[in-house]
């Protein structure tokens, strides 16, 4: 039986609307970036931190997801945990996210974030429940 | 002397990007809300954890900045921990802030988040530095 | 059939080298309190930032393994985040805990400690895994 | 002049009562071990929650505030996140900080913790605030 389709069309949905790009995505290693755009910034000019905890949570939840829905499970967020280390105003926001455990019932996941000069920008942790799909 | 203009127009800022909206902005309280829109949500229909966070940012960065521009100051965002309970899929998602420590160094909030029929469905701890404002 | 004993007997865990004293342990509410003893120092005589990390631990471990014991489920801490917000020196240090969330896998706990001025010196969010005993 | 000796010996405080022991402490790397006794754990016999945390707190404090001491400043901590993979029974825990950002004000550490196998079992965010001593 196919999968249903999901219920947002990925060209509407929050990654999408705030232009954020997957690049590689494995089961131990995710990365990707997104524009320091408008649609990204608070007033002041600095990308919001929720973009950064966004990112994160959206990098570690495909991969997890990816990883595990062969085994007919789903991955859920459990929490974020983003802290703010340098602002970023312009360029390409790059993510490097590792996965640190996987459980049976839990997976986390750290994401560094740089700037384009390399320099660490934000890190986030992101924990993740692992379940059965329902009706799986 | 007046301050400088935004450096992005608030029509173009992630939070009206994403649809986020502030009622009360107060330096104990803060409340807002924003609709469970495809904007907002991720590819399974639910509102994406990063909304969460990234709402829960704004609240407590507009908050504190309003109660401390006066004396010259600013807000920057330290961290926020935002916990997952219950998907919200459709309605309203409704935030309630409460400022738990305002230091001479870092203000603390915490955010509660509710579905329409006034379930808990997320927790945030949003961590801000306050520092004199640059050239101020 | 009776339960096995403990694996460290009562006056020899943690809870009781630090001095943490249980008052009120409910399925949503718990307090406690310990002295602000050397044991519960660092080298400067402050109350060390583990002793409010590892209160709430306590804390919201035995209230969660009370409550779903009976069901043959025991709770098993998955992350603890404290904030540091105001030193105690000296005096008691209070807890007061509540329950955020009964998920079917997850609780969350709230606890805030203050000094005996009432003033509010640290915030612990304590998540928990619910789970069916071993063996059970 | 000198300074002032410590508020509690060090044979007294938390880190003694509970066998925390410190390795290499320097400014960007900083590794510990504690023996997985009676007195870090709690009563089904695993090491508790809050022996992680603590840990982690006392190795990013004092590797932070040799690091600044000689300027004049010293190391507040802020904030405490400690997330548990795999518990640990018996033989001892291995901790090994690494410093992710040295900021004006904020410093922040993370920390792995693993046992005898060299398995995951926890990993801890430790952020410091970086201040002028008092009447420095």
């Amino acid at each position: 039986m196919s999968p249903s389709p999901p219920a947002v069309a990925p060209e509407y949905t929050l990654a999408a609307t705030l232009g954020f790009e997957l690049l590689e995505v494995g089961p131990e290693r995710a990365t990707g970036r997104f524009a320091a755009d408008d649609r990204v910034k608070q007033p002041l000019g600095l990308v919001h931190g929720g973009a950064f905890a966004a990112f994160a949570e959206s990098l570690a939840s495909v991969a997890t997801y990816e990883a595990v829905a062969s085994d007919g499970l789903i991955a859920v967020g459990l929490s974020n945990h983003t802290s703010f280390l340098r602002p970023i105003l312009a360029g390409t926001v790059h993510a490097d996210g590792r996965r640190r455990h996987r459980g049976r019932a839990t997976w986390l996941w750290e994401v560094d974030f740089s700037d384009d000069e390399g320099d660490l920008c934000a890190v986030s942790r992101v924990t993740l429940a692992v379940r059965p799909a329902p009706g799986g």
